[in-house]
């Protein structure tokens, strides 16, 4: 199976991306992480960019905040998918993070999840990586039933607590 | 190949949607087109994501307006990777189709690109495919350098207007 | 008399819907306290407006943060009045909510109360209940006054604190 | 049938809110228009809004730009249900008025519809008398099967156009 | 000397408007302190602004979060200079309050300062009297000259902890 | 009678401005207008703002647009009312220009109107003057019931148009 | 004396960028002006920036709009100070641009002008020149100074035609 | 070497600005620290800036909230460099102190640094005093690579953690 990379562009956001790992290894994707920023450590991120394919990855995860440039950078260096989480750091709640990255220009797409979204940001790699994976398609599938099992029980318990008739 | 289908929330957005067409076209990506609102057609954007990837897609491209809740809904009935363009129509320059649109909750990722972004909606649909799919990944490249070279004739253009020593 | 429903699409937004419900039990209005998501649990969702006006509901309330679909979906399944609740949920304050509930397409409103606001909601549904309802006209009317009367009270509280001649 | 009453804060917002009239007219819903101000005509929007229910109103459209009070002021004198369009006027693309129509404190809500969304705000107040009129019901469930039939036709051009196979 | 009014839409802004009166106590201008809320009491709101002339008010300061209704609403009743303050209640920070104070259309201005700017509001009334009450334009001096002592103290606080040389 | 100043921060901002003067000589208060610069002229508008009140001043409308400092920095030179109109010139539709002009820190309120809002700026002036000029506060009264006349005449025609029973 | 560079990130954004580079012009400081995308031409950007100080460049300006990456790449691989201009493309207004460019990480100022804001990027430029520069120093206050001159003449036309006693 | 200036609007905004006066500091390059408001202490301000070039300085840092003016307010009067940090007091995070302080009209830049940004303040005037300075740039380039092997270390350990290959 192809590698996702989960890279940072400052260890403090751990917090947050902790979940897209934990997703990752959840799905038995084999994963990668490093913390390379686009200002601090522009040759280090060029250079995995460069060499990301050929090293076995299916596509790369980032994640930065404020003026979150980390996520395009990569995607300079790279046509694997490039999947860029927006970090609710600094004082403006992430809206930086996420205009950022997503307002790319023509030419060079990066797949902008939610800000602090590092879950669906995973969740996005594996569905790349599912398209041509069907054993991994079910363990997506199993999971959203999962999923829907659960806001049905939590539904059952509102509705036991709530609906009196 | 796999295919890669483009929703448009509705037919007015045409004219902004036509530049993923295009781009798709010129990769030699075998597209659908369809015209499916989240919520005038319910149905059949429901039926279409059910079947999607049974029917060939890899990739789902889906652009709205306003509360733009397409992609979303879409994403709700199938896992392959679906590509959210939101559209600049009504009063707020799109921002509304942007949040409307990447801010998803856990478990249900859209791949959002810039607002009006068909054009790297496409590429980035076509990055999807092209993870497993070395000659698209060589016309990917062959693009890049194009566009490069594209860049650096115009900058050789402003030099010699510019630079005079 | 017609039930109002009250639809979370997250079980975690209890907190801020429960005045909602309670302010409907004030008004003695038969109730149905659903969890449906409009992206985990679409088919339910789905179920629950086709069948809601043959079901009872005069009005559905429908309560969402983020990219907050829920009310949309819902409205377009049913012709009886869809209330939507921006919920606060995420890093935007509920701005992404609001604007992904208000700024519906044309042919399919949903009627949009404040960021958070759960008793607006109830009372709104209430409202519309009461236009053939004259004992229910009354308990808001009734209500109204009782709010005029407590503001007037505070007012004279602060009056007696602060005017001294 | 009850009538809807459908307010313009400046008659200079007709050219948005003629939809709305129109809307009602197609549905044979009694209407009655008026240009009442909450700022330079505050009687009579009070007067009106005192008069509403026993003059036979079974909802009121309230449309005003920028610090778009109107529909707050109007929902304060009755408790029919008030729907407010925000409408574009000013410099800020009606933000200003999006935020001052939905904003409504505990207690009064006003049912807020898309900016300049004045189709829907009719369509909405069709929804709540249609809450209990089973004829009004049919029209408006008519009304969104030749919508739906609408897309699916324009689909099908683009589809005829587009998919070539 | 005529009056100030302060009026609160809501008891449960005092804490930040509590400046307001204190600013007012502390010029020796005789102040009236009322809760009127612009929906919730808009009887007593109206008869108060129409009223407020005749007995012996010279500005009125108005206080409302959200949707903040009540400076315009007693603009409309009255030609005294009314001042609003946008109080930060609710999810937006005040944005929304300050919009819908400021945003006022042709004919009726209400003269906006800062969310949450209670003092600045009891200043901008003090110097509306001032204008032709040379005393109370003194003590208006000397508190800028107090407060520019001020600053400079604490420069030179600052100076003595920093600068060494 | 006391004169009222009108201060452009530039003179393209005229068309907007002009309205400020036509209103304040409608109404025959006496008016000075200069361009002065808080940024290129900043000599000149501490000069003006010095001595506007022994020139016999009783209020200063000051226009600008963008980094909108021109309201504040006369308010720091002087204890007249500074009236602010933030001008959407730029790019940001005058969002800047008015949180540039509103959200003045602690001492020095500047009391400001909507974006491009020149017609009130001129009428808060004529309402300050007006407090101790009961001729001027009738017309101001006049105005305003010309103004509600010319509201009810346009809800004439439109309910001469409309309504048909 | 050092050379300033002028790097635009599309040769589309040369009609609001031309104003710099006749600003430098007319102040007679050597200019270089190239096309490098941070994303286009990443290779040629950061061979630019990381052989700048060498070839003899004193500052750069870069402009770029959207995810506005240019001046931030630049940042990352030159200690020379770094000049961003926000230019207004896409659709929002350049206010994407501008938190894009503005808000660093800590330890890589981008000095942020105006959104489009080309003209003072120059000045800029040449006030960075000029602390070590008297003669260019002369030229700007010059410059002011004749800014000042024509700021009042404007004021005196207006004057003359207003001011009438 | 040159002096920099370290201006504060409030003494309150010092915990923020520290780490401007601390960096400053740990590159040797001689700092003056004042507190001067643009409303407040125009006059000590104006004259800071008039005289600040002959007395030694080579760039000014100015540090402000809100309606952020102090920038602007120092630019006026000086041809040095200004840089402006906005700071994050208030309702607004910052985003008024921002755009109060970027958005300057033509003539006269403030280079803007992120929000609460102290720190690349001060870096941005060591790197203006660098480039006539070899001495401070290579303690600049120091810190930059101190900077890159502390990211590079921050990846190793999350590296040691999460990739088990």
């Amino acid at each position: 199976m192809k590698k996702v990379a989960v890279i940072l562009g400052s260890a403090s956001d751990l917090p947050v991306v902790e979940k897209a790992i934990a997703t990752l290894e959840e799905y038995g994707v084999p994963t990668e992480v490093h913390v390379y920023s686009a200002h601090r450590t522009p040759e280090e991120a060029r250079e995995f960019a460069l060499g990301a394919r050929k090293n076995g990855f299916g596509a790369i995860i980032a994640a930065a905040g404020m003026a979150a440039h980390l996520a395009g950078a990569l995607c300079a260096h790279t046509t694997l998918p490039v999947i860029g989480i927006p970090i609710a750091s600094g004082k403006l709640s992430g809206m930086d993070a996420l205009l950022a990255t997503v307002q790319m220009p023509s030419g060079l797409p990066v797949a902008t999840v939610a800000i602090d979204g590092a879950k669906n940001a995973a969740l996005l790699a594996i569905q790349i990586l599912a398209v041509t994976d069907a054993a991994l398609e079910e363990k997506l599938q199993a999971a959203r039933e999962k999923n829907t099992r659960e806001v049905l029980e939590k539904s059952a318990q509102l509705e036991a607590r709530f609906n009196h008739n």
